[in-house]
This record gives C-alpha cells, sequence and structure tokens, in this order.
C-alpha cells in the first residue's frame, strides 16, 4: 500500500504506546455526532429517494447548482476519474496528496507534475487540490475557472474546502459546462473519516458517467442517514468552521514557538518545516502522537489539530520539552 | 436507473400504503445482530490491519486459500470486472442479474446473452453466477472448474451461495490460478444489505488488480467491524442456513397451493410462473408485499422470504384470498 496519514499500525509498530493521538490525517477530530440511525439503514438497500435527499443535502451545502452523485468516500471520486476522458496526458499539481497521479498512472495516464497552474496548459485532464494538501496552497475561482478554458477536464479537489467556502468553485459549477468536475470529501470536515462518502459534482453529462461507473448502492443507509443530517446543519457548520480557524491558528502558534517555520495551513491541518521531519516524528511519537512525513521532503510535518483540551495539552508539552 | 428490487419507492407511488414487507429482493429478513461499534469505526480511517482481519474472517468463512479483497458490496465488485481484462466478448448465463451485461457493456465490452455453459465457450470472460439469480439454476464445482479452461475469465458471483456451502467454488479456488474469481456478498444472508460489503476471491494477480482499482478505504469501520463479527459467528451461520432452507420450502409450499408452479428456488428466494406477474404482484401488494417481476417474462414472480410470524401470516392470507 502506498504511503497515507491515518494509518496507526506503524506507529504502534515503531514505537509502541497505547492511547496515541492520530494528527497524521486532516480529518476533524471534533467530530459531528452520530445521530440515531433509522431502523432500516443496515438491513435494506438505500431507496432512490434516499439518495435524492442526500445529494439535494450535498448541493445546498456546497452552494451548488451544479448535478451530484454521491460515492463512498472522495477516494472512490479519485478512482473513477481516470475513466472519465480517453487515456492521454495528465497534470497534477505537485507535491499534492499523492493518490491522483497514483490512480492515473495505474490507468494508463502518462502523468506529469505541474509545479504551478501555467504548466497544466494543454493537458488532457488536469488535477488541482484547493485548498492545497500538505502545503495549504490555494486558488481562487477566477483563476481555476480560466485554467479550465486550456485544459481538456479539470478536477478539482476541495476535500479540506469546507471550513473556507469563499475559496470553492462549487457556486460557480452551472456555468463551466462539462469541463471541471469538483470533488468533495465528507469525512474531513465532519470528522467521520469511517461513514466512508463523498461527492462529485459538475456537469451533467459528466456526474452521469461517474453514476454509472460507480453502480447502484455506492452509498449504505448509515452514510445516507448520518450524511444527510449532517450536510443540513448549517449552525453546526458555521460553529465548526470557527472554532477551526481558531484551533488552526493557535497550532501555527505553537509549532512556531517551536522553532519550525510554517509551510502552509489549511482549517484542518498544518504543515511546518522542522529540518528533520523523520526526528521530529519520532520525538512527537514518544508522546503517542502520530504525525505525517512526507518522501519527497526531508522537513516537512504535517500535524491535524487536537481535538480536546486533554489532546492539546499533551501536544504542547511534547512540543515544550527538549529534543533528546 | 435500471429496474431492481428492493427499490419500495416504485410500491409506495403504485399502491399508497406503509409497513410494506418488502419480499422484492433476497436480503434475509432475519438479519445477524449489528453489535455494538466501536468508538472510533466511524471517526477514523481503518487501518490496514483492520482490513487484513476483515478479509481474513472471510476467507475462513468461505473456505478459501485463494487472496481475498473486502469490497463495498457484491455491486462494487460487478463494476470492476469489465476492467480486469482487455475488452473483448462478454458471456453472461442468461436470464441473470442484469446488472453483470449492464456493467460489462456500458465499459465497452460485446456482450452475448448465453443460455448455457456450452454457448460460453471462447469468451474471453464469461459470468455465471451459481446459484442463479432468479431461476435458481445451479452449476457443481467441477462443472465451473472445466469451462475455466474454455474461457478467459470465469467470474462466478456467489451472491446466494452462503446458506449453500458445497455449491462453491470458493474452496477450489487456489488450484485455479488466475482463470476464476469468485463475487460474494455479505448483505443477502447477513441480511444487512445497507452495511455495503462484498467480496472477490481468486488468484493473487487478480485479487491484486480489483484491490488497486477499488483504491484504499474501500470498506470503512463499521462494516468492517459488522462483517468481521458475523463472518466469525459459526453457530449463527449454521441455524440460519438450516433455518432458510427450513423456510425457503415452507415458502415453495405456499406458493405451489397458490396455484403457482415452482420455477426455482434458493434459500433466499423463490421464483414461481403465475401465468400473469403483474396482476399477482398487484394483488400481494394490495396486501402491502412487494415482489419482483421481470421485464423477460410475463409470467415469473420472485418472492424473497418472510422474516416473522407476523410477515408469514400476512403473505399466508394475502395468498388465500380470491384473486380480484
Amino acid at each position: 500500500m502506498r504511503d497515507h496519514g491515518g494509518d496507526l499500525d506503524r506507529a504502534k509498530a515503531a514505537f509502541g504506546g497505547t492511547d496515541w493521538i492520530d494528527l497524521s490525517t486532516g480529518i476533524n477530530r471534533m467530530p459531528y455526532p452520530v445521530p440515531p440511525l433509522p431502523p432500516d439503514a443496515w438491513r435494506t438497500l438505500p431507496t432512490a429517494s434516499d439518495v435524492t435527499a442526500l445529494e439535494v443535502a450535498a448541493a445546498r451545502a456546497y452552494g451548488t447548482q451544479a448535478d451530484v452523485v454521491a460515492l463512498a468516500g472522495a477516494q472512490a471520486a479519485i478512482q473513477l476519474v481516470p475513466r472519465l476522458r480517453a487515456t492521454g496526458r495528465a497534470a497534477v499539481l505537485s507535491p499534492s496528496y499523492n493518490e491522483h497521479a497514483a490512480a492515473l498512472t495505474a490507468q494508463g495516464w502518462q502523468v506529469t507534475q505541474a509545479d504551478g497552474l501555467d504548466a497544466m496548459t494543454g493537458a488532457d485532464l488536469a488535477v488541482v487540490v484547493n485548498p492545497n494538501n500538505p502545503d495549504g496552497r490555494v486558488w481562487g475561482a477566477d483563476t481555476l475557472g480560466e485554467l479550465s478554458s486550456r485544459v481538456g477536464l479539470l478536477v478539482v479537489d476541495e476535500s479540506f474546502a469546507d471550513p473556507t467556502p469563499a475559496l470553492s468553485l462549487a457556486p460557480r459549477l452551472h456555468g463551466l459546462g462539462e469541463r471541471v468536475v469538483v470533488l468533495r470529501s465528507f469525512g474531513k470536515f465532519y470528522g467521520l473519516a469511517g461513514v466512508r462518502l463523498g461527492f462529485a459534482l459538475g456537469g451533467p453529462r459528466t456526474v452521469a458517467q461517474v453514476r454509472a461507473l460507480a453502480g447502484p448502492w455506492a452509498v449504505g443507509g448509515p452514510a445516507i442517514a448520518i450524511g444527510t443530517a449532517a450536510l443540513a446543519d448549517n449552525d453546526w457548520q458555521t460553529a465548526m468552521a470557527a472554532q477551526l480557524a481558531k484551533d488552526s491558528a493557535r497550532l501555527q502558534g505553537l509549532l512556531q514557538a517551536a522553532g519550525w517555520g510554517i509551510v502552509g495551513a489549511t482549517a484542518l491541518f498544518v504543515t511546518v518545516d522542522t529540518g528533520d521531519a523523520l526526528a521530529a516524528q519520532a520525538r512527537l511519537a514518544r508522546a503517542a502522537i502520530w504525525t505525517r512525513v512526507f518522501p519527497y521532503s526531508s522537513g516537512w510535518l504535517r500535524l491535524g489539530l487536537p481535538g480536546t483540551p486533554a489532546e492539546w495539552d499533551r501536544l504542547e508539552r511534547a512540543l515544550a520539552r527538549q529534543p533528546e
């Protein structure tokens, strides 16, 4: 399996210990409270009206008039993207989430890593993660809309965009026809990655194509019930976005005080340059806090946000301790 | 969306009423009791060891030494099957579950409907549902093993095989190399279709290919927890298989007493020839019992098994009533 955050197996094998705080992902650690599930959610296949209710809730939450299809996670969308156009040349804004290039390459695309939007011109398919993971770079809707006229299909992965809706291309999608598909993750902002829920938004033909490739019943009853409730809960969304913005600033302050420079940040993670990422990761791991290093950087370390006072406290103590 | 069982929306729209008994699928109505879920199941991404534990439990339950990959339902496997070999000529044993031919056709295969195994010789990819849905036809492991030497890739969909393990090719798969892939459904026998869980079993290369196409985290924490528990519960499995066999015989008796001839049956459904399927469906729908008709037969009606004494009682009364 490719290198990922979120797999505590490795941390436990290397460092032992229990009661780990997993900051190796950008999954919110203040999850949406899972509502009581309807009795049939586990037992029966979801009906078409259940799925429609979820997709309507998603369209409202993302502020889009475009078509929406529910999938078993943003990752499920990433697996299908390579099939939306005839195999050709793809450009992926890099560095970024490694699964885009991996899925495209595995499915026959010739993939180039682009260091900026200009380098993507002429690609048959272009992928931009916005805000970008792990460096927090952002691009405005105008810039991405303009890029879409210079590439075959523009894929904008907005997995970390929920706390900053002004960044999202979703409200502008209906003017972009079949040129853009936006991917959304449910699990990160709502802190419920185990639900496996995500969405693809775009023109009717592209979304119908995704729906056909995913097949019927891509999302089960519990995910539909939880997603429909959470996506409609505007009060929770507003309060959580504010809390995460505050917490991200707090985390940035702590990491800077530890002597690490900010590479980039979103409301769901902060990436710092530690000089020696493996040493920094090990130092925090000795306090049973797991973080993320990257194969392409010897210095970068990414941390998700602690979720409780006890978690903040442990992180602060671990950072205050002198390196061994 | 294609015609399916399991979508009560249509029944409610056409006949009104509430408290429907959905016998339009082969999903067991005596579900495995959902165990308490570990606190992190909804919140975190499953670790590699969680997934491995599930796949080991599946291999044991299915009695196979072959490689196993967990997917979000047997349907998810059906969507990926067309990509396991270069697009060519596929043969699907027919009539059968319509999604096989649909997924193959949509993904560029030339599909022929075969009325028997001999007609499949030379196909690049052949699909047999065993036991078959909806006519209950079965093929022995020797027969299917022999067929696998006459086609490119043999796909055996064992979605309804749990109650009759002697039929399964799973225990013989390790002798068949990369020639056969077996699909299993979790939701039908365990009565938990909303969990979205299924498996593909086969040679290491084929299973690795399925795993790569599905991508990471294809199955979430709750599905892993429920599946791992249920697949290891031999006592429940044995008792349920016996109960379903008895109940299927009871249902066959009731339907024959109603004057309908048995087309075929498994331990999870019975298909009868009613002469006029739409009239028979409507007659039961007036008692809020939903059943399945088929576009290719004017007479066939398929019924799943009632799950409680109250459900049996309602079905018996509805069948005893004179047709209007």
